[in-house]
């Protein structure tokens, strides 16, 4: 039996609480978490980044969606949880089970509220009061409830539990980020002033590094600072983990802040130093705690939405400069990959699939500026690569064989920009049906590539015009189309985004977004073909001001194994378009041998 | 000056009332108002189906939108009002302009509470709070509003106002309908149940039509009866203006109603024979007065979406049966038409835009069970074409040319069900624009056609696809691609349609919806292609349930004028096989001469 379960369970015994809810996030709602937060690894031995845990006495359930179904069922029987399958049709989300499923007269319900939302913690006090229970205090005859915000819950349980990250700092210029923190601080106090409100507390990460211009390494993959940021009409204080000991550059950058007039605190001091008047606050990213100790200084949590992502995502036309060369970067990178892999494999060499994720991930690191990948390689071969989230094993994987498909999904994080590319190549002969794939998936990649759209159109407006080919054939993938890509930020951010969901958020110039369709057949293969696109000016008519995509991404499409008759003239002639402008692009910064090769990779179809 | 106008302001002055706002809309928030509800129009002589009005001592505004920019503009300066025009990037609504255009200590606004929506009036005072103004009663020294509720305002002023229509009544039996109304009344129960509500009252008139299985002709191409329905567990209360002399239909159809258990009310009762309890409302189509009237009787208005519209869009088979015999009918009406329209033209007949809508009215008359025109038949020629909600003049009317475009929109409402259609022919040679332009337009609407999508997708998710062909070159309409059609009832219903707003309404099978992009160009031509389609199931596989269309309407596209390269081979064999199954399904009960003339209009290109 789970000895963490049980420990819970007497905790929650001698507490009074009927249920504990944990959620797999960190204190600022990030999409990964430092290791500090994995709580509900550490309670469930589930190790997936979606999770959510609830716990009563006679019931321990973990919630995850369908890319973690089988992920879940292999480790929650021995850890005594049961799965809940999110996402469906006939899902029961947790603020709705807890609502349902708990038979007394006062329910009281305990969350970690560091590590809890604002938002999440409303939307379970939403339902309970749906299902006709009162908060505590209203009538007495009535079913009452109690939401209690524990921070912390887990620390007299967890003895051995990771300290909060504390890498070092560093800043960005103007040179690398187009716009100074001052600019962008009188940015949000002119929102403040629009507002009607004395400060504003920012508690997203991403939002944070972009408004100071600093990054950091507290989170794998994502180059963030954990801290929380206010900003008033007079002052700007930076609650950050200093840590005892400070390298040269962490003291470097928070000197130049200084210089700015930015006031460096403790981390812990957002609890107690906080003005006692109307602050904004998204209760998205913020954390319930945090949400407390306002109410508790005094202060007015005003609720809304942060203006800093829409405004972040629109890059400027330095991070556009930078993004480019990113991109050309690792272009060249991915280049050298698939010349190596296809020459091992034809050599006969033996090779797996964690090796070539090395291979490309040692590549990236000769990178002038490269720091770091942007998410974890997925290097997946023939059936592998039909689970959308593979987790490449680093021991034992798969090996690579002279046939079928290899999928590879990787990116760079470089001081000028951020990548993420997905090939798909053939390292062999591949079926009929492999063929077909690879060329449905390559022409929705490209009908969405060749998009030019009217100024107000959302990614929900075109993102069928990517499964459109594949929807003709009965056939269809499970996960968006395309995401935001930070600016040497995380490597998914938003607002805008390319999916079914009807979400009212225009594409402007300015925005990256990906174009990732795939095919995925369990037990056989699986395909996605990814660019980073940025969305541009297309001019204005009599019929509006037009939009278009223009391809960051630099590395061919492989045209070896493409069904010709199932691509249009207008799709083979922007096939032959890319790949030439790739070729032209990277071959004088390759190797001979290499630009030779890409030479015959990029000939002409048409 | 605008003597209304002055004894709307003596009015004004009289009650102390700051502000006046009046819509075009009737008590039921009717998409057509009867006469009786014209009051903007007989306000300001603007005939614009949206209009509203705003009337202050100093200001005297009409808010409408893009279709009606024109039209206003010629109309309002006589009747001294100013235009506002809406559904612009920055646009100020009616709720926000008086929120900061009224300098006031203390804001009095009247609104005609039987022609405005309780969701409408709650707008109004959002906006007034959101400006900083708090409800009369509120703290002394601040700006308060209050928002009086005046049924019948413009009463005492417009004595020549036209009576509330009273029209005969007629039932339709489970062979058109499908479904009992007692079974319906038996679903709105169990809704009732589920909600926690004593009773419902609906409001709007097509979902009491459709409830009642019940026609009339009191609105003009809508063939409803001005009512509301009250449904308690255990009552059925129809509120409904009897008449003073019944004719014998409405007799019979009243003492069948009677028959299945409801009460045949006054329609003046609904403001005072009201359940006090919780009563089930839609403030969309609920109206302020009888909100007011329900406050007053002590009942709780529990306000949410009525469940109507989404089961009436989805057609039972027997609808689907009716729809697909309207469809057999309607298209025999357009062959003969388009055949007549053919030979006057190249004949050198004298034709004028009027003749040829009378031409087809006359045409649709001759039907069995037509029952009137489903909407004012569009009958446009050449520049005509690009205003697309051109009134065709019955006097003066353009001349039809052998040469160019002709544009015909129109729809008939049949005992068993509803048609939208537009065809654009030639009518001699084209321009290379014009046959461009016809052909992007076609090409939108066949892809649309050919649509295959998953479950649970929207309209705004393949909205584009009609779309993406025009996009290509830069090109687009303004107006949606697609909207419900009643069965025998309204040619326009929610809650789903086709166009690029983020609303989530998925397509299920049963649903009809129209398919119709566009161009226009101004001073030059307009296009337009219309079907009525049937969502229908297409089986289920590994990548989930699918859907598509079957195109219910049936006419040929003309192919003379088609630029045929701008077409794929798919869209060519999906049109030959459309004009060949509109050939076979029509022929046999066409004149010879006429069958053989559609014979040569259906040849195949393929």
């Amino acid at each position: 039996m789970n000895a963490r379960l049980l420990s819970l369970r007497s905790l929650m015994e001698a507490r009074g609480w009927d249920a504990v809810v944990l959620t797999g996030s960190d204190p600022h709602a990030s999409e990964y978490p430092a290791p500090r937060w994995k709580q509900v690894e550490w309670l469930t031995g589930f190790s997936g980044e979606a999770g959510d845990v609830v716990v009563t006495s006679s019931h321990a359930g973990l919630w995850t969606d369908s890319r973690y179904f089988i992920a879940a069922s292999k480790v929650l029987p021995a850890a005594g949880f049961e799965l809940h399958k999110t996402r469906l049709p006939d899902s029961v989300g947790i603020p709705q089970w807890l609502s349902e499923n708990i038979d007394v007269q006062h329910l009281t319900v305990a969350v970690d509220s560091c590590s809890h939302s604002a938002s999440g913690v409303q939307e379970i006090a939403d339902a309970l009061a749906a299902s006709g229970r009162v908060p505590e205090g209203g009538e007495s005859s009535a079913l009452t409830f109690s939401i209690v915000g524990v921070p912390d819950l887990l620390g007299s349980l967890w003895t051995d539990r990771p300290a909060v990250p504390s890498s070092p700092i560093i800043t960005l210029g103007d040179d690398l980020s187009g716009e100074s923190r001052l600019s962008k601080i009188a940015w949000l106090r002119d929102f403040l002033r629009r507002k009607g409100c004395d400060a504003m507390l920012l508690t997203s990460l991403d939002e944070i590094a972009w408004v100071l211009n600093v990054r950091g390494a507290d989170i794998a993959y994502n180059p963030l600072v954990i801290s929380y940021l206010l900003v008033t009409p007079d002052a700007v204080k930076w609650y950050v983990l200093k840590g005892s000991v400070q390298d040269g550059e962490t003291r470097d950058s928070l000197e130049e802040l200084r210089a700015d007039g930015i006031s460096i605190m403790d981390y812990e001091a957002v609890f107690y130093d906080i003005p006692s008047e109307a602050v904004y606050v998204d209760p998205s990213t913020l954390n319930q705690e945090v949400l407390q100790a306002l109410r508790d200084c005094g202060a007015t949590a005003v609720q809304g939405p942060s203006p800093v992502p829409l405004r972040k995502a629109v890059k400027n036309a330095v991070e556009i400069a930078g993004m480019r060369e990113a991109h050309v970067e690792d272009g060249l990178v991915m280049e050298r990959f698939l010349y190596w892999l296809e020459n091992m494999v034809s050599a006969g060499e033996r090779l797996s699939e964690w090796d070539a994720a090395c291979k490309i991930g040692s590549l990236r690191a000769t990178v002038q500026g490269y720091r770091g990948d942007s998410f974890e390689t997925i290097s997946a071969y023939g059936e592998s690569a039909a689970l959308p989230h593979y987790v490449t094993p680093s021991v034992d994987a798969p090996l690579l064989e002279p046939r079928g498909l290899y999928l590879c999904d990787s990116g760079g994080q470089y001081m000028f920009g951020t990548t993420d590319i997905t090939r798909t190549v053939p390292l062999g002969p591949c079926s009929a049906l492999e063929r077909e794939d690879y060329t449905l998936v390559l022409k929705g990649h490209i009908d969405l590539s060749m998009a030019v759209f009217p100024r107000g159109t959302s990614g929900c407006n075109i993102d069928v015009l990517a499964r459109n080919p594949l929807w003709q054939m009965r056939r269809n993938f499970g996960h968006g189309t395309g995401h935001g890509v930070g600016s040497f930020l995380c490597v998914h951010e938003g607002p805008h985004s390319i999916r079914q969901n009807t979400l009212a958020c225009p594409l402007v110039p300015g925005m990256v977004v990906t174009d990732e369709p795939g095919i995925y057949r369990e037990g056989r293969h699986g395909i996605r073909h990814e660019n980073v696109l940025l969305v541009t000016e297309d001019g204005t008519n009599d019929f509006g001001s037009w939009l278009r995509f223009e391809p960051l991404t630099l590395c061919h499409f492989d045209t070896s194994v493409l069904v010709r008759e199932l691509l249009t003239r207008e799709e083979l002639a922007w096939l032959d378009a890319y790949n030439e402008r790739v070729f032209t692009a990277l071959s004088p910064r390759l190797p001979a041998p290499i630009a030779a090769w890409l030479r015959t990779k990029c000939a002409p179809l048409g």
